[in-house]
């Protein structure tokens, strides 16, 4: 018997990550920007390291792309080549990826190339397009660590059911990237890997779990990515760094064969979306998944195809303006009002949404998660004697008790009861959607993320919600600390708003969330059109 | 604190029942047919209690009802009162009711029939039509005992979704009918109201759980009844009387706020549907649930409408001869054998389907059924001093064993895992259906039920299935018991074998399973049609 030790294991599999960038990839070292330097998105413009045309490339969004790609405009290597090195700088910057697969990438690239020059067709809609993966798709060949020691050099027999889907739709694989241990913490670090930041503000979170997605997103290190989301994994990414993702209601999108934190926990169901830079790119995206027919891969997907939405000339929406539970932090208050205030001077009517049973939907989504008693991230852990991070502390012996089957059949007539009384409230309301913030924070100091609420409780109702950025910033000079008279709703809020530090967080994104009803996608993202139409 | 004596409470609750069948519609003794007479089904009709008219509208489909109580042709009145005669009768011949609520059908029935008159215009699609409910539907002031004591005298105070949606359609309830215990026995009975027998021959079971329901409309209790089905509740009662039934896959009926044996149970899910004694009606009852927008009331529904299918005009079809557990008894694989040479005769192609996977999907079946250790079953006993039944021997204590959150989470990995499997093998087959037997019976005497495997693999599964009636019947000269050169796949099938009885079963129909995908339930309609027409 061999013993395992965690801290060995992590620390080559670091090795061997950098390793795989090759030397034409690496930044030289006298171009690295400083490690105090906070913003560095501006490295590849100014490094003076990427060419004009892989700036030209990397620059554009998958449907500027895409044509191009179609019609042989642009090949498949170097659009490919293009990201693999901006990735790799990317990486070099945020520690935004786990694995690469470079020499399969531009393989395939080769491939998707021949194809088009000897059939004059694509063979796809994403034909020679890259995307980046977060670190859970399995890809045969590459280990989906999901930041366990316990799962390096145990590399994938088979591919992830949407990895497939999207393979034969053209896409390119060339990375997967970063995720917080067992992808349960709302933020990116964990013992092997370490910690990825933002790219805007490298102080700052690039949100978690599909943390790794979102910073590279945010470098353009890809033209668009594909993240999970059991709590708010991709909208919280999404809203620290500026970017587009849609949550879509379980069932639309594959989720077969991916790597799971805690496998055949589906109390709540893990799903997966995109991370885009344009909600053009997330409407084209969904389309192309569901048009592909996932429900034949899948057998949990639904034959829903993609449908047109025709909206009400006015729409219905529902603002909430807090939780109840935790306050947003100024700048997503002042974000939320204006977008509110544009809205209904276009004609939208605007009503109230009652934050009464957001609460409870939290504390659902918390017994869910460890209805195992923690054992099954506990059990990765000691197979290497891997630490529990101090950000996982509910899923400790300590804190977690595992349910018994008849608890377990609780858990789901409860949670039955609060899917059908949000129902029938928003169906009285006659709404369209709710608005409200995706998280308290624009982003927030590296380690200091608090507060899932205002994503998670749409994950127990399964309803579909884009994260999206208002095209508004933090202005410290306006988004100010709240004053004396401010009664906190909680010892949360109370934390998250004396932590709130307007000059760490100055010049930030602010996203906020649209929330349409279950399984209404289309509608989402047409309701979302009419949402930036109205701030632009 | 009273002592609980579940005898006592079964008796009140026994006569209780009794007495709410009004004097006027209590079989006069001297024309109750002797209890060995077998087959009851001609009593209507013979016995002269019964009017003219009131056997003409009792021996009506609900498609040859509906336009003559639009049109006022009939009033909701005169319908409701004569099912809920014929319905008493068959209650005092074959023990199928559990409930009535005759005022409050004839209440409701008036109030239609005067909208009607007001308006000119019925309620909507269902208007005025008795439909009969099992058991597990909520209707306030109604027990809903599920066969337990334990619940006798605790009326709902709420409807169940279901009867919300089919009451604003214009249905008029007047009967809730019997279920065996927790409904988790397959033919009907428990220790409150007995047992169920089918009136086509009261020695024989009319299935379970549904049966109150099989042996109502069997008697032309009901133009229609709805069923639910967990592992083949409602196909296995229609394969013992002769009816129609479709499962269609989660999401598309609604389920919410039954009465469930095991709340919360979700590893495999409970469904409802109709039980007919015409494809047509089952077809005109489906589409009516999903045209009233179950999504709107039952957050768990699929906001997939009733879709048009185009069939290719030559099927594929798998035939499955046996389940490699048990094989279905003499009279089944002769049905079966005759249903497949005329589809091939019709130039349908027939392939054969293995039945490799089948005992794995029994098997994780079983894990679900008792994945709390038996205890919600158990816990209601308990509360009257009620014995557990023999045939619940799975749910004992010493049997079952409850799973913990974890063990939990593998189930449904496992489960995840089987499902894949099977679609795969489906898909690479290119089958449009697989025909099989229901279960190994006809029908089967009282008390020898024993083996759900043929249904409970597609409730895995989820897929949409109906079970039919071929028109073959049980012919005791030629369906004689296996010879002695047969060698039997199991202890099971050996039993099932010898306590085959082709005196007992002769005359009875013959029903087989169509099995289409998950939510083709369209589909599987429009298949049955084509299956029908080459046996007609």
């Amino acid at each position: 018997m061999t013993v395992k030790n965690w801290e060995t294991i992590a620390a080559k599999k670091r090795q061997d990550l950098a390793s795989s960038i090759p030397d034409e990839w690496r930044v030289p070292s006298a171009l690295l920007p400083p490690a105090d330097q906070d913003n560095v998105t501006g490295f590849p413009e100014e490094s003076g390291w990427f060419t004009a045309e892989e700036l030209a490339i990397t620059n554009q969004t998958a449907l500027e792309l895409l044509p191009k790609l179609a019609a042989g405009d642009l090949t498949s290597v170097a659009v490919t080549r293009a990201f693999c090195k901006r990735a790799a700088a990317a990486h070099q910057l945020t520690n935004c990826l786990s694995e690469t697969c470079f020499e399969r990438a531009l393989s395939t690239a080769a491939k998707l190339d021949a194809h088009l020059a000897e059939t004059g067709k694509p063979v796809g809609p994403l034909h020679g397009l890259p995307i980046s993966l977060k670190d859970n798709f399995n890809l045969v060949g590459l280990d989906s660590t999901v930041g366990f020691a316990s799962h390096v050099g145990d590399p994938a027999k088979y591919e992830s059911v949407l990895a497939d889907l999207l393979r034969e739709a053209g896409a390119v694989f060339y990375v997967k990237t970063n995720v917080p241990t067992a992808m349960m913490i709302a933020e990116t670090v964990n013992n092997v890997f370490g910690r990825t930041v933002s790219p805007l503000n490298r102080r700052l979170t690039s949100g978690g779990s599909s943390g790794g997605e979102s910073a590279l997103l945010a470098f353009k290190g890809c033209p668009l990515g594909v993240g999970t989301d059991i709590g708010g994994s991709l909208r919280i990414p999404a809203a620290c760094t500026g970017t587009f993702t849609l949550r879509p209601s379980f069932g639309r999108f594959p989720t077969l064969r991916c790597r799971s934190g805690m496998p055949g926990q589906e109390a709540v169901q893990s799903v997966n979306g995109p991370l885009t830079r344009t909600l053009a790119d997330l409407a084209f995206y969904s389309k192309t998944v569901v048009d592909a027919q996932p429900w034949r891969l899948d057998p949990r997907c639904l034959p829903i195809p993609w449908r047109a939405v025709t909206l009400p000339s006015k729409l219905r929406i529902a603002v909430m303006w807090d939780d109840g539970v935790a306050l947003p932090t100024p700048p997503v208050t002042r974000a939320l009002q204006q977008t509110v205030d544009k809205l209904k001077a276009a004609g939208h009517k605007i009503v109230e949404w009652s934050s009464v049973d957001q609460a409870q939907g939290g504390e659902l989504l918390g017994r869910m998660f460890v209805a195992d008693g923690g054992k099954a991230i506990r059990r990765e852990l000691e197979r290497t004697g891997e630490p529990l991070r101090p950000e996982m502390e509910p899923y400790s012996q300590a804190a977690a008790r595992e349910l018994g089957g008849l608890e377990y059949w609780q858990l789901h007539s409860d949670r039955q009861e609060y899917q059908k009384k949000y129902l029938d409230r928003w169906l009285a309301a006659g709404i369209d959607a709710i608005l409200c913030p995706t998280t308290p924070y624009s982003s927030v100091e590296n380690g200091k993320f608090k507060h899932v609420g205002y994503t998670g409780v749409y994950n127990v109702l399964d309803y579909a919600c884009i994260s999206f950025p208002t095209g508004i910033t933090v202005d410290k000079s306006v988004d100010v600390a709240l004053d004396d008279s401010y009664k906190p709703l909680s010892d949360l809020d109370q934390e998250i708003q004396s932590e709130y530090n307007p000059e760490a967080v100055h010049g930030m994104p602010i996203n906020l969330q649209l929330v349409a009803q279950r399984l209404e996608e289309e509608k989402c993202v047409e309701m979302c059109k009419v949402v930036l139409d109205v701030l632009s």
